[in-house]
């Protein structure tokens, strides 16, 4: 740091993403993106909109993506706020809705930005332990606060809460607002959307990161009740002057357009997935139970940082989280079939070596 | 608001951007953006973005664009700061090198963003008065202060400051960072970027919104020393995790690769300035003497709103502050030379007859 920056500047711990690795060779299971492409219909609204109208600003309130979004969604477009992914809409109900005297609650383990966005904003934070199986008990939120927020499924675990369980905590807390991260809910789980007209109190966050392929822009939404979707809209226009650009905006409205793509891929994700979890079970890990398009994985006899560098050094990324309680898993993002037959037919020859050494 | 708004969000006053009007027979001068499309290649880079490599996230570090800009403007990549348009950089800027105890300092008829910025992050401000002939004086900056900013050339003046001004001004605070917002210097100022490598306390923000016609999407960055660099990068790695886009940063590279396109267009867009200028002065208007792609200027027998209203109903749309010392003012953006004429016309009816009314 030098005598310019503000006070503060130099304490502020940046946050390490997961690698971006290059090559033709690379199996990239670190930072679960969707190992198909976009939509064609996206990737062609994306070749539209390179016209002369990118000379103009785009419409700061996104109003054709949120008339899509709420059709599918079944909510109106002032239920909506849109964002440059969900990190952004993230940030921003942290700000909006989550800053109170009382804590904010979520889990020990869980997306690793709730606790950094606590700190930014000098919002309060109680983190509530899983359980032993790592799981979400939504009785140990039974506690005053000033707002929850979790994965559903959660993150890096891949565990689902049912819905009813959700629906459960949002009305045990009429309160406070329960902001509900579906980030992976596309893989299995049961989204809260449905909720938001019953409960003014519940946030649901979605990106277009995952299930959408669409990392490589930066698309994500809120759906709730009008009062929320105020407040972030009014935190965001008070500063925030970067809307959503039109080169994504018109993906995010193709992507929609094109339901079949979506539910093809998703579905063989899910198939992926589950092969890949029989095969690594048999192979001696203990897998959670994952409805998330990652597996969170230990081996009883083999310490994960002595699985990962091998991993890497034959150009397979996953991702390691040096973190009490978790520093033992691996979260491996499920790819291609190809990928996840080369991840096993590594890992094989590593946990047999390496059990040899303990026999 | 509702009880679920953190305290403070109820209070916040959000910034009301231009009209973004559509339709086949607007004349859009309300919001300086360029009236030419961006380049080509800009366009085709778009194009060829749009592959399955959007399923993955973008480089966070932009690392491929730093090295066209460092190239271009002769300073190396670890001197530049990139993000989501320049309004970003400059809220990245605020957070991370503008917040200290002595206030900050910028004109009282200048980008509106900066006082935004100044409330949301609780910075002490103090506005120094333009001269009579709305010109920043770089005198009356010579007072103790935490840092330093302004357009150049002005918003919504269009007055430039000279080189060796902007040199006395960054060399008379050694102990403070002046921020030189250069959203306007490719149509006629001369760029302080040269100085960059002699006082480590000056940071320049630019944006691909005007002179690269890329308001549609939203890319902006910032030149400075390293230190100043490092504090950008700090604050925003801590907690922004919305890096430019991959469609963003393949369009940004493209257009700094079509240097004769850029060329041609902004002095086809200081040409019709030039005239634009002539025309209205004939008319009777005073306008201020504009090195940017708009012009600000008032008519001393007709007030501005009865101007901006009536060209209005003829769906040419223009910008009134009602703001102290400028509330006389219009700023209009240099459109094509069509869109100027129809202008011209336009006012030279209402002139005629809001004259005539005096007579």
């Amino acid at each position: 740091m030098n005598r310019y920056w503000s006070p503060g500047v130099g304490n502020l711990t940046p946050y390490s993403p997961g690698e971006q690795p290059a090559g033709e060779h690379v199996v990239k299971l670190n930072t679960n993106e969707s190992p198909f492409g976009p939509s064609p219909l996206a990737l062609s609204a994306i070749q539209e909109a390179a016209t002369d109208s990118l000379r103009l600003y785009p419409d700061p309130n996104a109003a054709a993506l949120k008339e899509v979004l709420a059709r599918y969604h079944g909510v109106s477009p002032d239920e909506i706020f849109v964002g440059n992914g969900s990190d952004e809409v993230l940030a921003l109900a942290f700000l909006a809705l989550l800053k109170h005297d009382a804590p904010l609650l979520f889990p020990d383990v869980t997306y690793s930005f709730y606790r950094v966005y606590c700190k930014l904003y000098g919002i309060g934070l109680r983190e509530i332990p899983l359980s032993d199986s790592m799981e979400i008990n939504t009785k140990d939120y039974d506690q005053h606060c000033g707002g929850i927020i979790f994965p559903n499924p959660n993150a890096p675990t891949g565990i689902g809460l049912p819905l009813v369980a959700v629906e459960d905590l949002v009305a045990a807390h009429p309160h406070a607002v329960v902001v509900v991260d579906e980030a992976y809910i596309d893989f299995g789980g049961e989204s809260a959307i449905p909720l938001i007209h019953r409960y003014s109190n519940l946030l649901v966050i979605r990106t277009f990161s995952k299930s959408r392929s669409l990392a490589g822009l930066r698309i994500g939404f809120a759906v709730g009740h009008v009062g929320l979707i105020e407040a972030l809209n009014c935190v965001k226009n008070s500063f925030n002057a970067y809307p959503l650009d039109r080169v994504a905006i018109a993906a995010a409205i193709a992507s929609y357009n094109d339901e079949k793509y979506f539910q093809t891929n998703r579905i063989a994700i899910m198939t992926t997935r589950d092969a890949l979890v029989q095969k690594l079970s048999a192979m001696g890990f203990e897998v959670l139970p994952s409805i998330a398009n990652f597996v969170f994985m230990r081996h009883p006899a083999v310490e994960a940082p002595l699985l990962a560098k091998p991993l890497r050094e034959m150009s397979i990324f996953v991702r390691h989280f040096a973190q009490p309680r978790i520093n033992q898993y691996l979260r491996v993002t499920v790819g291609t079939a190809t990928e996840c037959a080369r991840l096993v037919d590594a890992l094989s020859d590593m946990v047999g070596k390496q059990k040899s050494a303990f026999e």
